[in-house]
């Protein structure tokens, strides 16, 4: 490679100092590689630094984030397929490309796969992100200027319903649902007057952090009564409501109902829009492609199908251990002398477990102290937080450990390193180690 | 499995009578599998229609669609990492995610690289999509309302510049540049008047079918002069903009570039948005995330890494072979017969060939009745296309065979058998095994 042009650019001089630091820090140590630049050192760097991190993260640390998720083998086989650059647009049968026919299948049965998992008539698979189909239901049925109700985030209300997200690309009025804290949910009293006077044409709810379902039909009736449509966003908790062991929101009420692929689904990174109504349907699929994708990416279908197959074989004993672990954990994590939410309702009913460590020093110095030890997850709001109080909590999700097979006595053990690096102040190094030995021991993936 | 709910859905009860023919063909070859569902059943029959398009369309046919491409080794190799999955929120050192530092190599290492190679001191890589990434500079730059000004459809003009797609969904209004059909280009007299009238805030160019470079310079003084942006779509050209081997828009005066990461410039699906201009970057960056993204999908990354080092490797000498072979492709297609564009000028400056089939029935046939015989391409509008005319041309895109390693005399021959196919009305069968003999016997990927 000829061309040489010195020093490593500053990618990002508007960031914050705490991300500048970072960012330099990773640049000085590319100085070297920058210097000389070669396809075969990027390759090497970058090969590096990925089974560095499938080392740290995958084989020796143990991941309670609740956003993510392992694929099964079969899913990952179906994913390496190089289809992701061929782009298919269209239904089949009139695509504007030729030549696809073989991508037809992937087309018509992943959709009614996943249509029939979470008990709807309709889903569209072909977003890229749940970020994407909520941006798509907005498409769909607000227009520029109208107002969405959402979930406050210190009740978990994602980014994508907020301001900040996709309801600023399509120029929404974002206000905030009235939140019971004590229910865990919408404050059913103060909603039809909020309603009647902010007139939002949209209420989303599901959230980030869910530890026990919504009162849909309560809601429903209400935002019926408003005019306005309701939409749940079940990201999260998208593998238990296909195994029908959280909620069913469309059943229970909901118009329609988004959600990753990845998470507690556990498939390829994805969005999905299910819907009962024909006409929201095509609304929503218009507004997918062509409003918002060309090349859906073919490649995610693949494993999106195994994937589903597999929940309709067992997403239910699935689900059953998830939510089982989790409330097992909680418990424990109790029992360490953590404040647990929802300890009065038997802590969850989902997957989710939240912990209160704002008397700690808060969720984001505790995560970065877990971290140390191997013990991967977020921080997060928790609904009693004040207006601009830092993070409260801790989430964690069991939907990964359970399926890498982490056991009763592994979570317990967990448990109590948690207890030794955040309220007895062990060092990390140790608690790293027994860390890696319980995520080598599981029996699962 | 338990459950039993008979015939396969009706996916999408609103497509066209064509698509829900195909739809329907699709789903009876389903039924056995829909009756008596398994996983295993699903990743066999999935996997099966994945192999069956990999030998149909990677192995035995020819690819001259302009909109695709193939990966190198080292890129494939770098895309199987599962990283997808682990959402990688805001820059590094302040992710909402801990435990995912190994990853800020790529998060670094890949913007940087990438700008250096579009000549930009800055490159946003997390779009899913060059779709996505024209939202993010809409967004950037426009509120609901504000007009933009594009290229026709018949001029190239793309999707995600038009109302039907990202333009609509940010609620802006959408008008057609003045174009001259002899330049094949924007009309340079008709657009300071066109402005003054229309007002946008934001003119796009940058086409789909792209076969001589756009009078950027002379474009932007008037943009300027109107206090408009210029936005430059090179989602075709990205691959030869990368190489200097057909124009370097931001060094001739564009504010913005945005490309697609697999077409010509060969990498995994994804989009960029790149600037020299600092406040820019920054209101695009946002826009990416957290606007239209939460989870941007990692593991793109890693192969966007080593395919930028590849191309300033030895981009140039691809780009150089692949306006050279569309140059001597069109060449073998007229003389076998076909009206190709740009005959005065040299037929094409870039890898883009296109041929006017309007007195062979029209793109659509063409493309139909070449795809029965293994080669694939994509109908695509001509500039002297009439308004509600179906769309004239055939568009061919050198990138692929190319890289497949496909020399003159395979292309010509090529040329020779789509004449046989077009002119000559010889049957497809026989042209279909000489296409896969040119195929399996390419020298390259």
């Amino acid at each position: 490679m000829s061309q040489q042009d010195g020093t490593f650019p500053d990618i990002a001089p508007w960031a914050s100092p705490a991300a500048r630091t970072r960012i330099a820090e990773v640049a000085a140590d590319l100085a070297d590689l920058w210097g000389g630049l070669s396809a075969d050192g990027v390759a090497r760097t970058v090969e590096g630094a990925l089974r560095e991190h499938a080392r740290q993260f995958d084989d020796e640390g143990i991941v309670l984030y609740a956003g993510t998720n392992a694929m099964s083998g079969a899913a990952r086989r179906a994913a390496e397929a190089p289809v992701g650059g061929r782009p298919s647009m269209g239904w089949p049968g009139e695509k504007y490309q030729a030549g696809l026919d073989r991508l037809d299948l992937l087309e018509v049965l992943t959709p009614a796969l996943v249509a029939r998992l979470v008990g709807a008539r309709f889903a569209e698979v072909r977003s890229h992100s749940a970020t994407m189909a909520n941006l798509a239901v907005y498409t769909a049925l607000t227009e520029p200027g109208d107002t969405i109700a959402v979930l406050p985030e210190r009740a978990g209300g994602h980014t994508s319903h907020h301001a900040a997200g996709a309801p600023g690309v399509r120029g929404l009025r974002v206000v905030e649902l009235p939140y019971d804290v004590d229910a865990y949910d919408v404050d059913l009293d103060a909603l039809p007057g909020f309603l009647r006077s902010e007139r939002p044409r949209l209420v989303v709810i599901g959230a980030s952090l869910l530890l026990f379902p919504h009162r849909i039909a309560a809601i429903k009736e209400v935002v019926s009564e408003a005019g306005a449509s309701l939409l749940y966003d079940a990201s999260h908790m998208a593998g238990l409501v296909a195994a029908g062991r959280f909620q069913r929101p469309l059943t229970e009420g909901a118009d329609l109902l988004t959600f990753s692929t990845y998470k507690s689904f556990g498939g390829p990174p994805g969005g999905v829009i299910a819907t009962d109504d024909a006409a929201l349907a095509e609304r929503t699929s218009d507004a997918v492609f062509p409003g918002l994708t060309a090349n859906y990416d073919a490649g995610r279908l693949a494993p999106l199908a195994v994937t589903a197959a597999e929940i309709l074989d067992d997403g239910g004993a699935y689900a059953d251990r998830c939510v089982a672990a989790a409330r097992s954990f909680a418990s424990a994590l109790a029992e360490e002398g953590f404040t647990v939410a929802g300890a009065d309702r038997g802590f969850t009913d989902s997957h989710h477990v939240a912990v209160d460590v704002a008397a700690l020093g808060g969720g984001r110095a505790a995560m970065a102290r877990l971290a140390e030890a191997g013990v991967y997850l977020s921080a997060i709001g928790l609904p009693w937080q004040r207006d601009g109080e830092p993070d409260r909590g801790l989430r964690i999700g069991t939907q990964e450990v359970v399926r890498r097979g982490l056991g009763d006595a592994d979570l317990r053990r967990v448990a109590a390193l948690m207890a030794d690096l955040l309220l007895r102040d062990t060092d990390p190094g140790p608690v790293r180690e027994a860390v890696a030995r319980i995520r080598r021991s599981s029996a699962g993936l």
